[in-house]
């Protein structure tokens, strides 16, 4: 689905982009009050199709084990709405789209903010009647978003889930994703931004970029039981440049998959936004003044194991939160999982989540689905 | 200086390099009995000049804090000996040095591992009549040249100092490193390894592969006291994909700055070696194996922040080393600095190296020095 804004968009960074078009996609129905919608805010990489797959690729959604008929986001009892992030490649205006005089964005397209992304996603709201949502929630870049709306629009959900995010992005992280553009943008093939007309694709940047992030992903503890050492299909080092090890061959998998499902430019426009994102900074230094008056509920979610969205961040979130005097529940799981835990098999997680979300459910009057229950086999397939 | 070892070196991957050309420098005179050299293993990307500045560069020590007259391993004390590591691109055999036919390596210079590296340099040892030296001593990877002498030589050091090292690569190191490899090897003017016969260097590609490196050097506490989010030399973000913050600025000059003085050929090979480093795995799996009967003494440094070599791995060493009989002490030094504190001003860790250093001279024989005290004074200037 598609909802074009002809209005556009004015952004944080200056200019305007019209008209906006952003592509979202809903599992469920909207009640008749139109108070059962969760909105999902995705991660970097991530795309409108959480709880279903994309009818165009055939991809398995990123977040089933959450989503669906029976799970936790129950689509039996909700309107699951996700909404492909503006600068995004899944139909939304981003870099790899066209300008109103039908030429491809690329490294034209204005450099956009998270609040921007936010303000597209609010659009979506407005166009489908929806006042308020039942609940936002987002891990990762999600919880970024999540987070603006919250200091954004506070009173355009009932509550807000905040899973393996941050207030704003740590040095370290900007470095990171520093290295990942550096690795795009110094391939011959991405030709200053102007790939598509070239008839290029800056796939080798791309693809490191991608393995760069994907170390972030995993925690040291998940990389040594996933791989250890172990070779790769082979008795013996092979005392050459080849992938000898497990590790390094599902590294290089990572990064070749993720270059025919993403677009390069879009790459690096949002992982900019990430980087400028800092909500203390927009509210004169003190974090709690984001969330003044807020009066939805708010539960932090952090994993002990992630590295590039630490518990520490997470606490400093629920600090300022209690500080702000909003309803805050902090819940950080033991596991080794890393970053990308929310997306795994977590029981311990997924209790706590389901506990929220039926609350929320229930403080919005609405009814109990088939089960709500916790899911079991194993999780999604692919990360941030 | 240079030692030519004619007979060559038969490698552990197969096939022999001959002659081989090793490069070292020496601080500091060799006594009478020959019973004051300290051998200084140094890191993946350092070189021989750890004492005293690079004639040929006038790049200055790598390890100025530590080697020097009056410093913890004083000159006018110690004879200080380093040798530039097999495959490495400062006078040593290497890939940009030419074979006997008078062609560059390139590509074709044979997979080297730890162990050879080792060799090289205990034929150095015999070059100068040393059958023993005083002290073996390194850190990162000079440690695990020291871990593997201890393996290998026992007997050839009275003692072994090894510093934010490991006894073999975590998956998260070899997929840092094969990162770095990639970014190497998928620049086109890598040209297969054959960029010198090209008239090319992948500049790009090697300064990505030191970017992603120098990322792993630093604990995110001392990215975050270094730059944190400061903006550089401007009042607010630009909006765009120029150096907003100092962080990639930072990051961008490292990169850039490695790429005039180290080969990318050398930076293949030598990280290579340090993936396939697992001195349990050459040992029955138990790595108390490789030290039984070991008379050393022994003392092994951690630092509290270094994720790149932590200080889990360090104790898991000092413990192997306690069930080989060993004499050893463990001294983890508390810091924000991550894994190049060793080369950072950083007193106890430095009081505790000196008292080792002492002791151990005093064992040997070797009379004070002038004072064997702390350094004052800022830190060295390159890390690992």
């Amino acid at each position: 689905m598609q909802y074009i804004h002809s209005a556009g968009l004015s952004l944080e960074g200056g200019g305007t982009i019209a008209p906006v078009i952003i592509a979202f996609d809903m599992a469920g129905a909207l009640n008749h009050e139109r108070s059962n919608c969760v909105l999902v805010f995705h991660a970097l990489t991530g795309d409108q199709y959480v709880g279903r797959a994309n009818p165009a690729t055939g991809r398995p959604p990123w977040w089933s084990r959450v989503v669906g008929p029976g799970r936790i986001l129950d689509t039996t009892r909700f309107c699951v709405l996700c909404v492909n992030v503006l600068g995004g490649c899944m139909g939304s205006t981003g870099p790899s789209e066209r300008d109103a005089a039908g030429r491809v964005y690329g490294a034209g397209f204005p450099v956009i903010t998270i609040p921007d992304m936010v303000r597209a996603q609010m659009a979506v709201l407005d166009h489908l009647g929806i006042a308020r949502v039942m609940l936002a929630i987002g891990g990762s870049m999600g919880g970024m978003l999540a987070l603006q709306m919250a200091a954004d629009f506070p009173d355009r959900a009932g509550a807000f889930a905040l899973i393996a995010t941050a207030a704003r992005h740590s040095a370290q992280n900007i470095a990171f994703y520093e290295l990942g553009r550096q690795a795009i943008m110094s391939d011959p093939d991405w030709r200053g931004g102007a790939y598509a007309e070239a008839g290029t694709f800056p796939r080798r940047g791309l693809a490191l970029a991608r393995m760069a992030a994907h170390i972030t992903y995993l925690s040291d503890e998940a990389l040594h039981r996933k791989f250890g050492r172990a070779l790769q299909a082979r008795d013996a080092v092979s005392y050459g440049f080849e992938a000898d090890f497990e590790v390094e061959s599902y590294l290089r998998h990572q990064g070749e998959r993720f270059v025919d499902r993403f677009d390069a430019n879009s790459y690096l426009y949002i992982t900019r936004a990430m980087d400028y994102f800092d909500l203390a900074a927009a509210h004169h230094e003190v974090l709690a003044n984001a969330f003044r008056g807020a009066r939805a509920r708010f539960c932090v979610f952090s994993f002990s194991s992630d590295w590039h969205y630490p518990p520490a961040e997470s606490k400093a979130l629920a600090r300022a939160l209690v500080a702000a005097g909003a309803d805050v529940s902090y819940v950080e799981t033991d596991t080794d999982k890393g970053h990308d835990a929310f997306l795994l098999e977590e029981p311990e997680f997924e209790r706590a989540l389901a506990g929220f979300v039926n609350r929320t459910a229930a403080l919005a009057g609405i009814a109990a689905g088939i089960s709500g229950g916790i899911p079991g086999g194993s999780g999604a397939n692919d990360p941030a």
